[in-house]
């Protein structure tokens, strides 16, 4: 039985949707939700991220501020550039595009970002908040995934969940929202000793290791949701890159209940949950009810 | 086979003697760690814990300030107990004695703790280190459970642990201890669907829900080495209450490894590692080299 593909290109309009339609009465109350990104150097993925931060936003109705500075920028003027951010009132969402160049002190220059601002949730602050069940600002790509989940499923209680990878950004925040959500949470990694055995339980799968086709589907249990995070481009002889994600798609699809495709999957919903993050904190620093169904 | 019983008590013991040994190097350089414990009210429970808290400190060699307020103190006299406390050179470590009376917002009076002299690990910024897996304040019992599977096992590496109960004290705080040493984590609660099967999976168990004799030897992988955090007060005939962990310890022993008792297990390890904690506070506070053996 082939699996149920999982439009995260789909989803992912329809919650630029929500946001926007949010943001249209925020701005008939006179407030508009604003996102800056501070980009530092010329990194050619670094633009094209950007570059499409910056048009989602302005698509969504919400103001948007473009900070460049010049690869030999100094700490100092990083930092200043953050402050003057974070005391904007006009901004209420603050992204610094990593990766950052190599002189400048990335935690340091995170650690700045008003943790209420910080659309990231990259700041410890939220870290914390998050590990503590607290209202936090949650990592883009963490929170897409889980509103993937919560729509296929509605209810994620005493499901059986395995997140494979431990970073900061997808890993460990996927895990805590899991675990806020009632799952019985299991983190795997490379020291992980029969990877495949511990697949085998979840009721859901989140891969986020950044190894192209691991996850082969004689590693699942039949039925199983399956979240493919990773992103690996392969050359081809076309010259053209292919992306792949950490499953192999085409044995999961063919004992997994639904699957996330790469592309199309859980990518399209990291910038779409920036926004949300966006509109979230705007409603949070103006006292407004937070937007239904955006938030973790 | 019986289990090997995890002698909490001497390892504690084993524990205070190594920081009082380090104590004693500081004090020859003119630097005496401090832990000062902030009393409001005058609960007995409480009471006992602090000077209990306050005699293992002198014991140790550290300088111990009690500060005692009335249970009508206002937040405002608390918040500015806790100023002096961070700003005052020779105090290294704070401890506000929980609970507070309920006028009190406890949050915000543990927000107010400098992170740097948290010994508890209850502030935000350190449950985000943790959950990011930087050098943190690590909350006491997690710590000291983790130096007893150290201590029996070496390497945890690859290890299948499963940690029932996800409070914010013990169970998410254990979750990143175990996960940082390389263990495949699983974190289990009242949610979980089949409690049994998913402890059956576990060379290590640390159960930390609060529920007497919750778990019951038939859950245990034969082997497995069993941690038990809960700590249950049962009035019996004679007026004296007994105190009973999550783990039916009868029939756990039966099939466990290794156990550690109640009492006699991880309790007299909390307050070692208090003292443990103060001491790196100092250590880091002056920039020295950590003390070896005591931190995560």
């Amino acid at each position: 039985m082939a699996a149920r593909v999982i439009d995260g290109k789909a989803f992912a309009a329809t919650v630029r949707g929500k946001v926007a339609e949010h943001v249209a009465q925020l701005k008939a109350q006179g407030i508009t939700p604003g996102l800056a990104v501070v980009l530092v150097g010329a990194d050619p993925a670094s633009e094209v991220y950007v570059r499409s931060k910056g048009k989602q936003t302005v698509e969504a109705g919400m103001h948007s501020v473009e900070k460049r500075l010049p690869a030999t920028a100094s700490e100092d003027e990083v930092l200043s550039i953050i402050e003057a951010l974070n005391g904007d009132p006009d901004v209420h969402g603050i992204l610094v595009q990593l990766p950052l160049p190599g002189h400048l002190d990335e935690s340091r220059i995170l650690a700045t970002v008003d943790p209420a601002k910080d659309v990231d949730g990259f700041h410890i602050s939220n870290a914390g908040l998050l590990a503590t069940g607290q209202k936090a600002m949650v990592p883009c790509t963490p929170l897409g995934s889980l509103m993937l989940l919560r729509d296929l499923h509605g209810d994620l209680t005493g499901m059986e969940a395995v997140v494979i990878g431990r970073s900061n950004i997808v890993g460990k925040p996927m895990a805590q929202l899991l675990l806020r959500d009632n799952c019985t949470v299991t983190i795997a990694h490379s020291r992980t000793r029969d990877l495949p055995a511990v697949v085998r339980r979840a009721d859901i799968v989140v891969a986020a290791v950044g190894r192209a086709g691991m996850v082969s589907g004689d590693w699942l249990k039949p039925g199983s949701t399956v979240i493919d995070v990773g992103i690996t481009r392969i050359p081809t002889e076309s010259g053209k890159d292919r992306i792949v994600g950490d499953c192999d798609y085409a044995s999961c699809a063919e004992v997994a209940g639904a699957i996330t495709p790469v592309p199309g999957g859980v990518g399209p919903m990291t910038i779409a949950c920036l926004l949300a993050n966006t509109l979230t904190a705007c409603c949070r620093a103006n006292g407004l009810p937070e937007p239904e169904g955006l938030t973790a």
